[in-house]
């Protein structure tokens, strides 16, 4: 079911303990996971911040298992999960093939399985089904086209180290062991706090679109390519549209092309370039040498000196735009969403600032997809979370709430 | 990030093992779950099965697996997942107000965890957001309204042992401790194999939106029901149209509304009873008296001489209609569903089928969400399978097999 086994929740009853991240209470802490937290602790303070109050206390605890745990079992457990479709009817060969079609595609850092390990973990879950070793005709199991969708899995972006969310899409044609991955990857924008001024339009995420395949879907060009795309195109997925490359080249992290902000902190680099250690990773591998850095880079955006200099700037501005212009809003919502947050906190720092600028009658509502909803080890990729903050006449007034929330339009979700 | 932690991954990678309920070799197993299989070769043999083939071989530890590991931590997972997000700000009480929210709405069988373990469970993670204690105003955090949606869960139901599909949506006041919980249950329709030729439109998914309030939520007239509500419906949920109910009665089982047919073998009732006692289930419990003989009465339908019987039916009426029509071919597909199956074997059976009474140029694609994807440790909620089979021209017509996935129609999600 989940990040809890029958051990290890006996384990965590008994001490008041659980996993998934988010509770941990007298455990002893592997030397890894000690050390990724202190590291944590270098950054959190590179940031400004105060490493001891409520809310970042354990925060480098939190990462650290979450690192740990996510770049440990996904790829197994993603693995699986397709597989245990899969492996109704394919040899351990297409499994194989998918295997190293997704790791080809997946220019991740943490990549952890080796060939042989899948090889062992696969090889006693397969059993044949009646006619696929014949091989006649083209029907159904004995040689038709099977398609597994909309897998959700995620991983870590080898050259920023944000977590990228995923959407697999499996073809197999087992009796001519031909095996085609296609991958929707989305990735967090990387907007500097200057660019997030100055484009109104960096939220969504960028996205590319992978494939590979073997053995009948070798040939992109082949008919089975154009029946799986089909497949895929009918699940709202306009393969046309999107350039379908063969593996994900590096320049799709949005890092890549982001302009640079200054030379990096060099203690906060070495806390990362010792996160990758922890994690059993060689920094020095060639596609890792500049992740410590646009890493750091990326999270000094989130400085809590530069707020203060940003607030006062926010203010200055405010002055002289009067009434309050969408814009003026967005820089709030963006200035508020610059710092290590909580949903509710930012919700009621929104409502505040925009009360203190227009006077007094404020709502909002802030709609948000969690990715440590997703990377916490928890999985659940559908959900997302909804605040409501209310100043004024609003926080009397049913009508004029029941008003507003009919004015929101529906929401769709952000990854799609 | 799933079924797999690293202790247990470690010992599975030495033993070629893994769980998730999809490959197990040479692990020594718990009595219950060898209890559970023997009441799984029970039920097989019951139907007509040979517990020895292939396909069936592991079955019965499948079935072991995936009803132990899903009952155990199920909702401890599920609890976790939407308490991550609560954690952040909530209070133990508003916690605990969720968590006998949901046990009061779910009418089902393996509620394990006790509210002391639930106590145990978050007390370590609470830490107050600042402005909550002080509950001034009703801005963000220190006091307003926190809605979070379309957490994916599952659960057995108690009327019918089958799984069902939850979205469960909760709402939290924290500073006026008041937590609102909705569920949205999706169960599989109840038909028999008769039932199935009589009714054309049986497909789909049983349906109820219950829901349970508390503290500020106590009222359901309430403005912060409104208000909830209002955050819902704009994720497309229509609460006018389905009414809210406070717990979920006996009745929305489809299996307390199908037709009697005929009393149960009572060496498979008595399976059923042993499968219950070994999840640490009373047997005797009132809302378990009937469920025994309801799961059993459903399993009938899947019996293997039931279904050469009804083949030959196919075949008479077969002749007597010429074009085949709309409900032959929804005969075709009853048919051959009504087995125990794989989605392949399925798909090519409806072709060869098709075929042998259209005389040969024949397409047919099978889109399937297989709820083993969800129950058996691997909660992929999203993803779903299309199978292909082709037969005369459309093994050598690539223009006609791409013409044809042209006219299917966009899929949508089964449950939503």
């Amino acid at each position: 079911m989940g990040a809890l086994n029958e051990g290890r929740f006996n384990v965590e009853l008994e001490n008041g303990v659980t996993l998934g991240g988010c509770i941990e209470l007298g455990l002893e802490r592997e030397p890894e996971t000690v050390a990724i937290e202190d590291a944590v602790k270098v950054l959190l303070q590179g940031l400004g911040e105060d490493i001891n109050r409520e809310g970042l206390r354990k925060t480098p605890l939190r990462v650290a298992k979450a690192l740990r745990e996510g770049t440990r079992d996904m790829w197994t457990v993603g693995l699986l999960s397709c597989l245990s479709l899969l492996l109704k009817v394919k040899t351990l060969s297409s499994v194989m093939l998918f295997y190293e079609g997704t790791r080809k595609l997946m220019g991740e850092v943490f990549f952890r399985l080796q060939r042989e390990k899948v090889k062992d973990i696969v090889q006693g879950a397969l059993f044949p089904e009646a006619g696929l070793e014949s091989g006649i005709g083209y029907a159904g199991g004995a040689g038709g086209l099977v398609v597994v969708r909309d897998l959700d899995l995620f991983s870590y972006c080898e050259s920023c180290l944000l977590p990228f969310l995923v959407k697999c899409h499996i073809g197999t044609v087992s009796s001519q062991q031909g095996v085609a991955v296609v991958l929707q990857c989305s990735h967090i924008h990387f907007p500097s706090f200057e660019s997030a001024f100055l484009e109104s339009n960096h939220h969504g995420w960028a996205k590319v679109l992978v494939s590979s395949g073997s053995g009948v879907f070798a040939n992109e060009k082949a008919d089975i390519w154009g029946n799986f795309l089909s497949l895929l195109k009918f699940r709202a997925i306009n393969v046309e549209k999107i350039h379908l490359r063969d593996s994900a080249d590096k320049c799709w992290c949005p890092s890549q092309t982001t302009s640079k902000i200054g030379p990096a902190n060099s203690g906060m680099t070495s806390a990362v370039v010792s996160i990758l250690r922890s994690l059993g990773e060689d920094p020095s591998r060639k596609e890792l040498i500049g992740t410590p850095t646009r890493f750091v880079k990326w999270l000094m955006n989130f400085k809590n000196s530069n707020l203060e200099m940003k607030l006062n700037g926010i203010h200055l501005y405010t002055e002289a735009v009067n009434p309050i212009g969408k814009s003026l809003l967005q820089s709030i919502v963006h200035f508020h969403g610059f710092k290590l947050q909580v949903q509710e906190r930012l919700t009621r720092q929104i409502a505040e600032t925009a009360s203190s600028l227009l006077g007094g009658d404020v709502m909002v509502v802030v709609e948000a997809h969690h990715t440590c909803m997703v990377s916490r080890g928890i999985e659940k990729f559908g959900s997302n979370t909804a605040t409501v903050a209310v100043l004024g006449r609003f926080s009397t007034d049913q009508t004029a709430r029941a008003k507003f929330l009919q004015t929101i339009p529906n929401s769709t979700t952000a990854v799609g």
